[in-house]
């Protein structure tokens, strides 16, 4: 076949420092990795894969390829209330990026994530091909622990994490080359920070947690058909930047319903444990802010209702790099 | 971002029979898979990518890549020594073929080796994007049981599983467009069987394992530097099919030193168990062939000897379909 990147010299020369060895038997450098479980946990696994000029602009840097892949695969773990541990790295990349720069920007993004939020990198392939990254992230989580789509019951209270909408603003930011360019804005693109603390947390208090990646109205609608539930919000109540509600007031609301890429926690509470939650909430610190109320499923199985109006919508308004 | 193709409705249309339940605590749809590890096992973790025209022509059926994706993945976990028991899935695909009638094609080859494996698919991810198939592998290991690349010593004996140049032998019949087609050898490319009984049998004599998947020469070079020791085989001594004898003389032996995609197991024995582990083999009716031995390693660090001169080979023949 192709003429394969020598696997080897790439690993030990850009990935090496990534290749922490903390329950960790057998790295990078065999058929397989294996990795030690501890007796009383349970493995959360999840995939998620970016593709050049469709989840990234093709002027995207390496290093910003390589934080926004491996953050937006964390965020899964952060969802289920796992603790992530190792990562697999599939890096599929044409002949012209396989050089020097490219590759120590791309394992210096990586590297970056990576001890923040301390995971090791335990094995992957590295092929040619149309640029594509695909990461499969593993995490611990206690034995009847993790924090599922399917538990959300009536009259739980509906919160998200963080401000929402500063994803599809970033989009906007970098497909109009708008020349305000906003930092923050870039920086939640390319580096959405995983909500592993919280997550973490909310093993205690939530019934339901999803991760906000297609937009809060269609991950909202995820949970609750999950759930057998509907869901009514305020949308006076969603929290919004104020940089956004100023720069693009006219697209804020819509951008922080439907918008996606903001990879904050959507979660529900029960009303009987709300108050320990928010003393806990404070006393951490977290930024959560209760937005609507869980309610029975009607007959007409309507799972959302929005500023007491049923919600037609069900998806994003997604565009692309191309 | 593009139009997602519609994640939910896919997997359950499409990959529902795939997703067997042994084992596992939360399934596909949520943000992550849970699974449950016994106490007295490790996990072995394996990624491949296969991408179009690269790992397998562009007029490759469906069926014929998913098999080909998932046999290539599931060969690491034979050569680990690990039962594998999940994995995931990340398909790349273009919008054209993103219809019931590739998607079914690809399910039905996905399943079909799922089932004779034993493995369940716990989640995966798919998107828009040239065609590329990246599968994530888990397998259970006893802890401590791991069949690794760096445990020959000198005096091991080096044996292969099966007959080698066949993954060359059907390549080249699938680029040259060969007339006289031979179905074994299709088969051998688009479902090489992995090795999985024999692996998890050679945990208890084998010293060190690869699967051979760049070709002996240079996955026997990979074990010998991984144990610092050299090797000496007989090029006379390895099983080639008599099909590739016959139609291709002039390239057999070639093809089986450096051919590779063959996904069978090259593997050491220490002398003081080959009484035992042959006759096991015997036993099993396992197809293993001993084709040399182990040495410790010169000062010239030269890692193989074939028909006593030293190899400079060090890896195969690479060709592409493009």
């Amino acid at each position: 076949m192709n003429q394969p990147i020598d696997e080897f010299s790439l690993i030990s020369n850009y990935f090496k420092e990534l290749t922490g060895q903390q329950d960790v038997a057998v790295g990078i450098g065999d058929d397989a990795a294996i990795i030690d479980i501890k007796a009383d946990k349970q493995i959360a696994v999840a995939t998620d894969t970016l593709v050049a000029s469709v989840h990234f602009p093709n002027d995207a840097t390496a290093e910003q390829i390589a934080t926004r892949a491996l953050c937006v695969n964390l965020s899964d773990m952060a969802a289920m209330g796992a603790t992530p541990k190792w990562f697999t790295l599939a890096l599929t990349m044409p002949k012209e990026l396989a050089c020097s720069e490219w590759l120590q920007g791309f394992s210096q993004g990586l590297a970056r994530v990576a001890k923040q939020n301390n995971v090791s990198l335990i094995g992957g392939d590295t092929t040619a091909g149309p640029l594509s990254i695909s990461i499969t992230v593993l995490g611990e989580t206690a034995v009847g622990c993790g924090l599922c789509r399917n538990g959300a019951k009536p009259d739980d209270i509906i919160y998200v994490s963080g401000t929402l909408g500063d994803g599809a603003a970033a989009l906007y930011q970098l497909q109009h080359r708008d020349l305000a360019q906003n930092n923050r804005l870039t920086e939640r693109f390319y580096q959405p920070q995983p909500q592993i603390e919280l997550g973490l947390g909310l093993v205690n208090y939530a019934s339901a947690c999803i991760d906000i990646s297609d937009g809060l109205v269609a991950d909202l609608n995820h949970l609750c058909k999950a759930s057998a539930v509907s869901a009514s919000i305020k949308s006076q109540l969603i929290p919004i930047h104020s940089d956004i509600k100023q720069a693009y007031s006219e697209h804020s609301k819509q951008w922080a319903l439907t918008g996606g890429d903001d990879y904050q926690l959507c979660f529900t509470v029960p009303a009987i444990v709300q108050g320990n939650f928010e003393h806990w909430v404070r006393s951490k610190n977290f930024d959560v802010t209760a937005i609507g109320r869980m309610a029975a499923l009607d007959h007409n199985q309507n799972y959302l209702e929005i500023d007491n109006q049923v919600s037609s919508i069900t998806a994003g308004g997604y565009t692309h790099f191309t």
